[in-house]
């Protein structure tokens, strides 16, 4: 892993990513006694940032690789990612899904000619058939977070931030599977000399604070978090870069989580999921360790029920 | 009335005001079937295009004028613009509000330090409170929508929107007062070739319809519109500019209106307000006339209650 690598990513995955804007409100950096920075990955192709890694992960198969196709097992936003870069890519795309996943998401996968195959609910049946598919298609198998090409893709965000924002001294971002930590940990190692990254996770299922102490990869019992992306856990391929370049993982309640989701949504006119949230939340609840100081926040996704809302 | 005032105009505000991004969405033009330009007035200072006119119209008066106050009568965001326009510039500002306003609108006015006067919730009173002040004490007198200022600075989205896209064929705004739309109807005259300007306004309000028929000022019955900013009737200074720049008015119903907003929060990721969304409801409404045009869109503000959706 070098600088080089990531230059090369970002160059390879421009053409099917959108830029993102990088937005501030006078009002919340009054309210968090901070200069905050957002970058808004809501307005990502699809509505998050997973469209960076499925990107660099397809165009980083060869030839004969993406003739094979690729396989994913997601109920989220990595599926239609995926889906819509391969459809983009010539590549067919495997989508394994929970039979009982809601009809919009599998709407949206359709969308872009991506072939379900349904399966139980439980992640054993989602990896099992993925596996199989893997087998006896040859396809190459995707990971929404565990997986180097994914990681990578996914630091452009911070890198798109650090060219805008170069005095930046920490970015925060949600944590769930790590794989957007992993990749901004890895974009502010080597594309800036001092900026600092930080996790926001919720409490509720705070496997990542555990993991940094424990020094393994913890798990997360059977619990309800309303940030929804963030009920994953870490892997082996980014739990060593998170270990090695993240500062911090700071845990937020759920009402913490729904507060902060509802200032963005009044203050800044945009809309946000719940998981993006939470890295907003970290900041409000942790003023103190933030004051003045030029704080980035990854606003991961802008996938959310509007018609279901928290508030 | 030319093109030099409008320039005069924007260079005057543009200290005091946020020159507003503008998005588009391939989704919503292949929904729609033309290219949309959508220019974010929701991401205006105080969350709307008002704070344009408000501060051209305070940036318009004489140092003595502005020692002597201004006065406006307002539950909406006008009200807002103008304390903040106001305290901005040093000046005093008086704000005639209905004693049942909101709590939430109130708290906007005072947080600006604009100077609340309470008055019973008809429009008679409401005037007949705010020229008394003006007579009491020498105040001046600023309309939301029907005063030349006022329309002038309103100009200037439309202005930055034909800087942007000059190629435009048709802008369409919301019509509630005629502020906004008239405002706009000047900037596509003096500052485009062939632009022509389109008004959505809701059936269940459709009084500017009707004034562009009969060829006066027609009032609104006893109703109730989704698009809470437009319950209003146009004026002597707005209506004759209309009259003479605007090519048409398309009435939407409020299932359409919702429609509209909903498809617009969703797939773009922003918080527009209903109002706003009446514009977008007219081109999907009457998709033949605009196909394959390139078509600006003003989205008037974003702010709206999150707590009470009507989805």
């Amino acid at each position: 892993m070098d600088k080089q690598t990531l230059i090369q990513t970002h160059n390879r995955i421009k053409p099917f990513i959108h830029k993102t804007p990088v937005l501030t409100s006078r009002l919340l950096n009054e309210k968090a006694g901070c200069n905050l920075f957002f970058k808004c990955e809501n307005f990502q192709k699809l509505g998050a940032f997973k469209m960076r890694g499925a990107s660099n992960a397809i165009l980083s198969l060869s030839e004969e690789e993406r003739q094979r196709g690729v396989v994913t097992h997601s109920s989220g936003n990595f599926a239609q990612a995926v889906s819509l870069a391969a459809q983009r890519l010539g590549v067919k795309a495997y989508i394994v899904m929970p039979e009982n996943a809601p009809q919009i998401k599998k709407d949206g996968v359709k969308t872009y000619n991506g072939e379900i195959i349904e399966c139980e609910s439980t992640l054993e049946a989602r990896e099992a058939t993925a596996f199989k598919i893997r087998d006896e298609k040859g396809a190459s198998f995707l990971h929404p977070s565990n997986q180097d090409e994914v990681i990578y893709g996914n630091s452009t965000a911070a890198i798109e931030l650090l060219e805008k924002q170069p005095n930046l001294d920490i970015i925060l971002t949600p944590v769930g599977g790590g794989g957007l930590i992993a990749g901004t940990a890895l974009a502010a190692h080597f594309f800036s000399e001092k900026c600092k990254v930080i996790g926001g996770e919720p409490a509720v299922a705070d496997d990542a604070y555990r993991s940094l102490i424990s020094g393994k990869i913890e798990t997360n019992g059977n619990f309800h978090t309303i940030a929804d992306g963030l009920r994953t856990t870490l892997g082996e391929r980014n739990f060593p870069i998170i270990q090695k370049y993240v500062d911090k993982i700071i845990r937020v309640e759920e009402n913490d989580i729904i507060t902060a989701m509802q200032l963005i949504w009044e203050r800044m006119k945009i809309i946000i999921e719940p998981s993006s949230a939470v890295a907003f939340a970290a900041v409000l609840k942790n003023k103190e360790e933030f004051k003045n100081k030029n704080v980035g926040i990854i606003l991961s996704g802008g996938n959310v029920d509007i018609t279901n809302l928290p508030f």
